[in-house]
């Protein structure tokens, strides 16, 4: 134990000597946060405002980023709902612990829009060229292969040329019935516990929570059957949602991401896959698709 | 469309002519629900009330389970801390999303009880014939094995004779600070997100929360760094820990485990691991360590 001890502080004196301005920069190398503060503005991206959507809670405003390449049509959908103020005044109608938080409208109640209908399921798409998709190495247990694209988990399969959307953490779902063909997304979920990937292909993925996932997190779990709230307990309350691109610019979130098709992007995932912080003393050498970090920031545009 | 739909009605009616009393079994396997209800009253097993921690917030009782195969001297050490009222009037200092909610000795505030110490790690241990261990089949990105043992899930590394438990949802584990040997139970915190393995055998795990999770997930997250609470925000109050043995026959909360030695155990697991409930059309056909099924039950003691 002495000696170890002794080994131990012979590394702490040589890392702090290693950071003393002038010197030469020693082996170890930079914490992920270390790494984060450093990189190069131009590895963030501003999503596109007409595939954002604010979630306005009575706790604060959520953040959601749409997916063009996975779901087009459900992504139309939202819009559309969204621009029609479906979903301003209904509720939050489940929270199942470890699970989901689901919102939008129960059991119908409220007519859809005109030219808004329930769609095919897009589940899984083809492999092509122009998607981009930054591979992890470390193997997933549910696909042959995983990794990222535009910013989003993704599994994919070359056998059968497929490609869909992971159920990570913080991951946004359509609401269906028992038919595949029966989701529009007038109700939608988001995984607030550990992924639930045997939803994957089940369930059509829309986008992502990119900031206030807390504030769907925390709500208290629904006490009837799969945390859908009993009638004794309050629904906490949708606001609004809103398209980004219809608020005015100075009004927006100014929230960017990290580009996972940047090189750099490389370096922050191997910062947390083998983590040098000295509270780490066995670095885990591997990561798995829902542990590998997706960075947002908020950063002001530029004033003219 | 239409001839899926017709071939989707025909699957469904043979399905509920599978279920009606008199005929013979049909091909569809029961779903988990199903299965879980008719199991026999021998696969479950009630902890040991020597092993059982109470842990009481203002919103009502977790139930934790330690584990003596795994961290006997950190088990040990919060029987002594528990029977000292060490936790009674502490709070809950730290919710940090996605990742843990941690209770306890706020920087040292409370002095150790006579006799409790800070403890060696028990990260991992050697791997013996005495100690259970149910496979899972399909792989982990962390660990050359990976299955259960005695309710709790495990890894382990045939090369290296090592086992350990892993974090998943609901694990719980012993706070400590840079080094190793730092850690006596003061602090404890417990998974409330995407299981965060790369904490395996960098921190001693102790236990698993069989019942109460909610009340521990859906706490407010702290607004300052790592989740810890802001000074303006209110710390939930840990009004007593109690070991169940303390507690008298009468008031001691029923609870029961499903043992995962049993042979059933893998009729669970499989069920899981291909759904077969109406709503899943393409089954995952495989199952990660933290999503495997370990369900309880309350089941009170036979009136004498």
């Amino acid at each position: 134990m002495k000696l170890r001890r002794i080994v131990r502080r012979i590394a702490v004196l040589l890392a702090l000597i290693a950071v003393l301005p002038g010197l030469p920069a020693a082996a170890a190398p930079p914490t992920y946060a270390e790494l984060l503060a450093t990189l190069s503005d131009a590895d963030w991206v501003r999503p596109d405002p007409a595939d954002t959507l604010y979630l306005d809670l009575e706790g604060g405003r959520v953040v959601i980023v749409l997916s063009n390449d996975y779901a087009p049509r459900h992504a139309a959908n939202l819009r559309s709902l969204v621009r029609a103020h479906f979903f301003d005044g209904l509720a939050v109608t489940r929270v199942q612990d470890d699970y989901v938080t689901q919102w939008g409208n129960d059991a119908g109640a409220r007519p859809l829009p005109p030219g808004v209908k329930a769609l095919a399921p897009e589940f899984e798409r083809a492999i092509t060229p122009a998607l981009p998709f930054t591979p992890l190495k470390d193997g997933d247990v549910y696909a042959p292969r995983v990794g990222h694209s535009r910013g989003l988990p993704v599994a994919r399969d070359p056998a059968s040329g497929k490609t869909w959307l992971a159920h990570c953490y913080a991951m946004v779902g359509v609401g269906r019935d028992m038919a595949a063909d029966s989701g529009s997304g007038e109700e939608l979920y988001v995984v607030i516990g550990h992924a639930p990937r045997h939803l994957d292909r089940n369930v059509t993925l829309v986008g992502r929570v990119l900031s206030g996932m807390e504030l769907l997190s925390e709500m208290p779990r629904g006490t009837a059957q799969m945390g859908v709230y009993a009638p004794d307990q309050p629904r906490p309350r949708v606001l609004a949602m809103t398209l980004a691109s219809d608020v005015p610019v100075g009004e927006r979130v100014p929230i960017e991401v990290f580009n996972t098709e940047a090189p750099d992007y490389q370096r922050l995932v191997e910062a947390r896959r083998n983590r040098h912080d000295e509270f780490f003393k066995v670095p885990a050498g591997r990561i798995d698709l829902c542990n590998a970090p997706l960075p947002v920031r908020m950063k002001p545009l530029a004033a003219h």
